[in-house]
């Protein structure tokens, strides 16, 4: 049986990558798919490099009809989002990629997005959608929750020896080196290549980014108490790619075991043998995450690390996987692509 | 039916890009890979990136059973490729991506790369790896010649309109733009990252590159008579992708025509609407060519304008393309992925 | 003696370049410098990298007291330059860099530009701007029109040879290859660093670009008679460069020479040996051209290789070089960093 | 009066920068260049972006005659240094950019580099070359070790709050992300373009790193006792620069004031303001590092944050500043180059 979806916001790079993966799904048809301001436009147009797919002409999303549509993707902005699926009949389920129902929390949420949520009552039923750690909620929701990039990345890293207390939770340094594709497809004068290419710095320091409210919901849940971590996102002169590096308390060995055993079966997370290191290249355009761990030579030290490719399983790749869940089909399925390297 | 298949010299990029395209190939199932100086090596080791697969180790060539082989592909440098072929059993099929086959006429080898071919009497029957112009021709064949990158995507631009007769053989500018990739993955100072980056220049100047021997001889088969083109490659400060620009003498619409026809049936070949140009962004990672014809303002000039993946359409992309046909798989198999962007 | 100057325009690319040359330049005092958009705030926030100079805040042009200044740079866009200039007291000499004044005739202004020129009176005395063909008329020059930065490579390259009767004017094909920082800090989808890095393609195709305006007048001056050029830019994913490939007819030892002989007294212009090629991160950063002459291998064809740094002697270095002249300044001063590289 | 130098090692990275700001330099002749591998030619062939320069032929260091030579900048790799500068004449001073004089301790250098030390009486007589930390001790040194680039960036960021109490020294956490020039100009698969760019990836993890050894024998002096910090590098596609993250315990406004008393009058060290944090971006060319610091969210943590060029203030604009203080010109003579950018 196919599934009829419909992706919502896409001429922004998460929605073409959405497209990417889903064109050869064996399991989807792609009924519809919207942007706003491109509407009536070709998808070849908006992305040339999809010009050989036949896919329909960009719409709007008032001009959808979601009686035929089993599955959304909404790839829409931030607070756009919410707006939208509280608009969409029940009867679609629903894949957010966007930050707002990340929060289960309705005072949370206010708290680092500086109003009230326009469905809270939705938020309220989301699933939060790290696959390997909500997999069974998410096969049964309704609506999931997309993670952010960024903190999909640390929470592979840190969520197994936090589970297992293998780390001490008060003292975690996260820091990330993200690609630029992660910022979007926004016209700012910081993300022009002439800004960005041969330079690099921080953003979002000093614990104003507004990933920190999910890395604290789900790392105090891991935990079983309040964690606040210290967590620095840099920009790198690439387009897809992050890296963590989570510099931790505790036994490097029993870290690494907390990981392989809690990933042993994961068909998409492979540990590296202890010491090893990961590189974002080596995941680049895959559903793919690779992990490493290294003991300090200060006793009781260790650094976590981890890369996935922010587009792919950072979040479109990561929504496919949940997509898949949902409507059971092979969890893996239309997501097996290597990566492409160099 | 599953067809085993061997890698030869899978350290390389073509190597593991050919494994990209294998891996998840429903028709082949890989049976050796082999790589001299990395034998005993698991590839997990030599191409991180592969590292989910399930792959043999690699292995020296004498090490592999080729009466348990199908179908070689041969990823050797120049010069060994022939020597290895020769002695292959007659069982096997093969498809070579090195230049040693690509050269029909004895002496036009001999007089480019400055020695007698090893093994002359295959080179005779090798064919010609340019897949939409030999596809009977490779059906049938035992041993195909992979075609150059540079070559393949200059032929891509330069063919159907000097098969028409649309533009004037005697006045041909080829100017390319050339990925790193495509040097591959040789210790040369000239290919460090702090050399390249954000630096470009040509290279292979005045006549002199090799390329040069399998340009002459397919357009002047196509011509029906001798053509010499002027030939630069530029090298350009990224990793994959190939932009021909080909300055031709000509009537643009007919040219443009010439293309649309001759290409309106290919599954990889795409050609843009009159006066639109391609980007080599638009086909990374992906077997697609795309291609542009602008016409100038001096009437009878024109522009040809062609872009693909040196180390997909380019080279290991045809390869698997050309061992379909010769195994009766669909011609597609394996080569659907969409480009990736960004 | 100190000489005053005003920089218009200094939010821009080729403002913070000028100020980069200016600021530890003896000859010059910065008296002004204006960018309407960020009136009254630091430099040091707009260009972080000039923040350890002392430099007054930004303000609006109506702000600056031109009876304090000697001398002003324009930087300013297409347009807006000539309103502004006009408006300049007679005492103040101005280095233009937008496209305003480069075109001498009325006629062909309004041609390529698509409407009439605001100051043709002003237009018929400006000086063109390339220091090496126009050094006396600088020096006595109230105006002077700072070269596009494409056109002073393929002028630096073409000159000579036309000058000297070398190259048939009538077979001219110019590739060009061209860094992003020449397209400005303008926030176009186009320029963002993941639509740029990694892929490259053609801009400004068919004769279509403003800059052939330019090409035109300079060469049929220097060939005696009417030049139509073929001429294509491909945008390359890298900051700081621009490299010229002119595929031309003509015997190429007789064009080294006439390169040679032209610029054997040039503190900036650098012939290399017969057969040798430029690379532009080999000028990045300096007011250098490196040249090149290959001979190709059919008789009477030869293509003729340039590079310099387009924020350089593209358009700031050469700015200054113009000052220097206008101003009795030695020529050189200020302007002679090395290239940074790598 | 000029000073005659040589630069011995002028074939590698840091050697073509001596060069670069030497060249020009008011107080300096080049009186020799060498490089063994490459004697007999001319730099133009080894470093064609300083062809313009006058400079002598590259020698064999036996051919350089040290008793015309007032300076000899050592840019010879590790362990060959020591070898050499223990010949050289007591007339000669001299500053090292290797790593083989920067452990004063001769048992900490064979803990860390594995054999004993050639020239152990030089080791203990050499100045470490931190210009701001040891200006007296350099003015009076036959023998100043320059810093290693990774070490400078941190310490920069660390040494004033450790100096003055305002941080833990049991509680840093320093990650850095290292441009590829720093590792200089060897033939390694890990630096082609091709491996690094659009990937990055920690290295010299878990405490093995060399630079340990540096930051061990700096930290502990600064903090009167022994501090051990956990470190990682990160290899960054880009060619200049080093960002450090300097993850610490203490109270940002006392870190910031100390950074700010301490470096304000250095002509090169800038402090950003509270909060602001730096981009290698802008100061990449230049001798500038560029200071920040920003308070975590909890309470008593920090992060403080520098950027240099590695090539630049990080060995090469280092060792002409420290060159300038022993020979007692002008501190900031030929250093005062703007950064380029973009």
């Amino acid at each position: 049986m196919t599934h009829r979806i419909a992706i919502l916001g896409a001429s922004g790079y998460t929605g073409a990558e959405l497209v990417r993966f889903l064109a050869t799904h064996p399991g989807y048809a792609i009924a519809a798919i919207t942007a706003d301001r491109k509407a009536g436009r070709p998808m070849a147009e908006v992305f040339p490099h999809l010009r050989h797919l036949d896919l329909p002409d960009l719409r709007r999303i008032e001009e959808v009809d979601f009686s035929l549509v089993d599955m959304c993707f909404c790839a829409l902005p931030h607070a756009t989002s919410q707006e939208v699926i509280r608009k969409l009949p029940e009867s679609v389920r629903v894949v957010d990629l966007s930050s707002d129902f990340r929060l289960r929390d309705v005072a949370s949420y206010e708290a680092w997005y500086g109003k009230p949520h326009a469905a809270p009552e939705l938020q309220a039923t989301a699933v939060y959608g790290l696959t390997e750690f909500y997999r069974d909620e998410i096969k049964d929701a309704r609506l999931v929750a997309g993670t952010g990039c960024n903190v999909a990345t640390g929470l592979y890293a840190l969520l197994p020896p936090l589970l297992d207390g293998a780390i001490d939770p008060d003292e975690i340094v996260l820091d990330l080196k993200c690609g630029v594709s992660g910022a979007g497809r926004a016209l700012k004068e910081s993300l022009l290549h002439a800004e960005l290419s041969e330079g690099w710095h921080p953003y979002g320091v000093g614990g104003t980014h507004r990933h920190l409210g999910e890395f604290d919901q789900e790392l105090s849940r891991a935990a079983g108490r309040p964690v606040e971590i210290q967590f620095t996102p840099t920009l790198i002169p690439a387009n897809r790619g992050i890296l963590a590096a989570a510099y931790v308390q505790g036994d490097a060995d029993a870290i690494h075991r907390s990981l392989a055993t809690r990933y042993a079966s994961e068909p998409f997370l492979h540990v590296l043998p202890m010491g090893a290191v990961p590189s974002t290249h080596h995941v680049r355009g895959s559903n793919l995450v690779h992990l490493g761990v290294v003991a300090e030579r200060r006793a009781g030290r260790a650094t976590i690390y981890a890369v996935l490719d922010n587009l792919a399983k950072g979040s479109s790749g990561q929504a496919v996987q949940n997509a898949n869940l949902m409507l059971d089909l092979p969890e893996t399925s239309g997501l097996t692509l290597a990566p492409v390297f160099p």
